[in-house]
């Protein structure tokens, strides 16, 4: 491993606007190791971020403890070249890179090159067709050809080289062959980054429901190599931005306020800026994964705006609008929701669509979509009990939610009709 | 459930030869409750065997302790009937039970009748081919797709019916389904009964290899009802008992006594040896899994007689022969080997050789197989360790064995050319 001496958090470049911020502060539990700045979390020791210095760059690492499956997410500009740190994690001598024919060009030579070793591990590649539509069993098919062709054996290690699409179906693929090998997450988009690297949840869809297959899966350490998002297009980006904007909406106001300061050169994509927000936002998603891995309650919370989102995704067509870009929506009208609940003030949502605007995301509905459509779609949501209909509202100060079934419908019917009415 | 009462062990129809077994005896350990008649391991608290009596028949408990992931193995004749029994472990509203042709015209109906509690529990059927060689991905699809026609949620119950393909294929829908739901399985084969009931296996075969896609899954209750194998093919029931000789050898030597005092009780399939049989092939079983859930090391030596039995079955064609032909002439032979390097006393191959014999089973190689193809096809054994070939062989008294590579080669050869010799 190149990290050759670690040194407590100022000696990471911090986003100066920020430099111990309040939610970091208000830990207070054990501390894991003499380097660790600070837990994250209240209720115990359960993710904590420290800031490391290696001989070529610094490296932040968010720790998701998940007892024997807890594994390390590294953050840091050009950390794909950082073999040593990437080889720390396979066990054996062989390893599987899936990736996809859109990110193979940019990138899969350099993670050919960290994981080969000069040639210690014996690197086999799969390249699959770039697409949510290509993530199916049929295609997955082609990995476990791949691996078998290969004779890999079950020392092995399966690394994900790209979006979400590839990460869930690599992830799968790691969970299932010879019921269970290696798996390593190297995500390229910052959807995959803030979002798909943390919790565990691989598969494949079916023509009757997405991630209808799958498995939770833990990998043995993500690395994310910020400089991947260079080559990023602006639509992909500002999608994985709205995850970002929805953790500081659920819990963590500070982060919001910092996201508020800071917008400009997370739009610009500066080194800084991306490694705090992806810090931050897999920090806060793995706090909710720890208290409930397998989905159970709070960790519904991060389906913020899904709800809706979801609904504007099917009713204009799945491939249409991106998932944050729905998410985006979907998160306004879930703010304006509870502002006529009288859960939060109304600043909040003022804020949240300011926000939103910056970050060059959607925040109007669809023309297609009526209340109708709406009703019927969010009918059919998994977080449905009994029939009822459960959303993820915001109560109380910047930074609260609640997940409830337990509301006035007649609000939710406002909401619809005014949002559906404003994008006549 | 109908179980009204519990009584301690004598309660129990115990087969007359063994009343309280000396192996029960060894146990010491903490018993789990007080019913509990003695633990199996004097390792600690890992399997334990409990005895109840119902209302309408005799339920014998084996308990497979793996944390959160603890399930009872309930063994006794008619227990598909008791419908109060399955429904204990049917957490939501609905269930999907995964049977083939040969097996639903026989006990289908029971078992969705048992299942459906006069209508309260909604009960589908998906019928798959019978056979090896539909445990297939592609079939593994349809039972998705009859998952999702239905509308099954995260909280439903697969229920595989039928022997070691269904169990296997079905686990792994359960484990994959919505990332994981219930599951339960209701063997109908002494195979697997004794075998696949215990350990979690699941998974598919792929043209490369057998079982290569799956994972390791547990069931929420295993249920052994031993009429279902009053319709089972001889050589099918004599294949399952292969696997309870292999218990004796390995790690029982009072199991191995029993069986042969009681294996005409066996064969002609009488309950109590049946029962007897079963709940003492998967304590057994359960033991060795409670400690090695993962197959890393001891779980290697249910393996006996497996790696020449693999090449056996290999050697000849998939479907020649059935799994536990193979296996039975494989421990003669890891028997026979032992012996030649001074393993074991020669006692040991003759009583093994006459009770396979008696349980009308093969002891001798089929023609067709050479000593060189044999060493071809042990070679690519999953257990070899960097190019050495790894076997499990008796050493010590009866029920003692080891898993090793640090062998005389030259005594693998004679025990090759006696066998492959006498097959002339």
């Amino acid at each position: 491993m190149q990290v050759v001496s670690a040194v407590p958090y100022p000696g990471r470049v911090l986003p100066p606007h920020l430099p111990c911020p309040a939610a970091f502060r208000r830990g207070g539990g054990a501390t894991t190791l003499g380097l660790c700045h600070a837990t994250l979390n209240a209720r115990g020791t359960t993710a904590a971020v420290f800031a490391f210095r290696a001989a070529a760059e610094p490296i932040t690492v968010v720790s998701v403890d998940l007892g024997d499956r807890s594994y390390p997410i590294y953050i840091g500009a050009g950390l794909l070249d950082n073999g040593a740190l990437l080889r720390k994690h396979v066990p054996g001598v062989t390893a599987l890179i899936v990736t996809n024919e859109t990110i193979a060009p940019f990138y899969l030579e350099r993670a050919v090159a960290a994981l080969a070793d000069g040639g210690g591990i014996r690197v086999e590649v799969v390249v699959l067709p770039d697409g949510e539509e290509y993530k199916t069993m049929e295609v997955l098919m082609t990995v476990f050809n791949k691996a078998l062709d290969a004779k890999l054996d079950r020392q092995t290690t399966f690394v994900a080289l790209g979006g979400g699409v590839i990460g869930d179906m690599t992830g799968y693929a790691a969970a299932s062959y010879q019921r269970g090998v290696h798996f390593i997450q190297i995500p390229t988009t910052v959807m995959a980054m803030v979002d798909s690297s943390v919790g565990g949840k691989t598969g494949v869809n079916h023509p009757a429901g997405k991630n209808m297959i799958g498995a939770f899966y833990q990998p043995r350490c993500v690395l994310i190599d910020t400089d991947t998002l260079k080559t990023l297009p602006d639509r992909e980006f500002a999608s994985g931005v709205a995850e970002i904007v929805k953790y500081g909406l659920i819990r963590d106001a500070d982060f919001f306020e910092w996201q508020e300061a800071n917008v400009d050169k997370l739009i610009l994509r500066e080194d800084d800026a991306l490694v705090y927000a992806i810090e931050r936002s897999c920090a806060n998603k793995a706090e909710v994964v720890v208290l409930d891995e397998k989905e159970g309650g709070v960790r519904a919370t991060l389906n913020l705006g899904h709800t809706f989102g979801h609904a504007i995704e099917t009713g204009i067509g799945y491939g249409e609008w991106l998932h944050g870009e729905a998410v985006s929506v979907g998160m306004v009208m879930a703010v304006d929701m509870s502002e006529r609940l009288g859960w939060v003030d109304s600043s909040i949502k003022e804020r949240t669509i300011a926000l939103l605007n910056k970050c060059k995301l959607p925040v109007v509905v669809p023309k297609c979509m009526t209340v109708q459509t709406f009703h019927d779609l969010m009918a059919v949501d998994k977080k449905a009990a009994n029939g009822k209909l459960r959303l993820i509202l915001l109560r109380g100060e910047l930074g609260e939610c609640v997940f409830t079934g337990d509301f006035d419908q007649d609000k939710l019917s406002e909401t619809l009709e005014a949002f559906v009415g404003e994008s006549r």
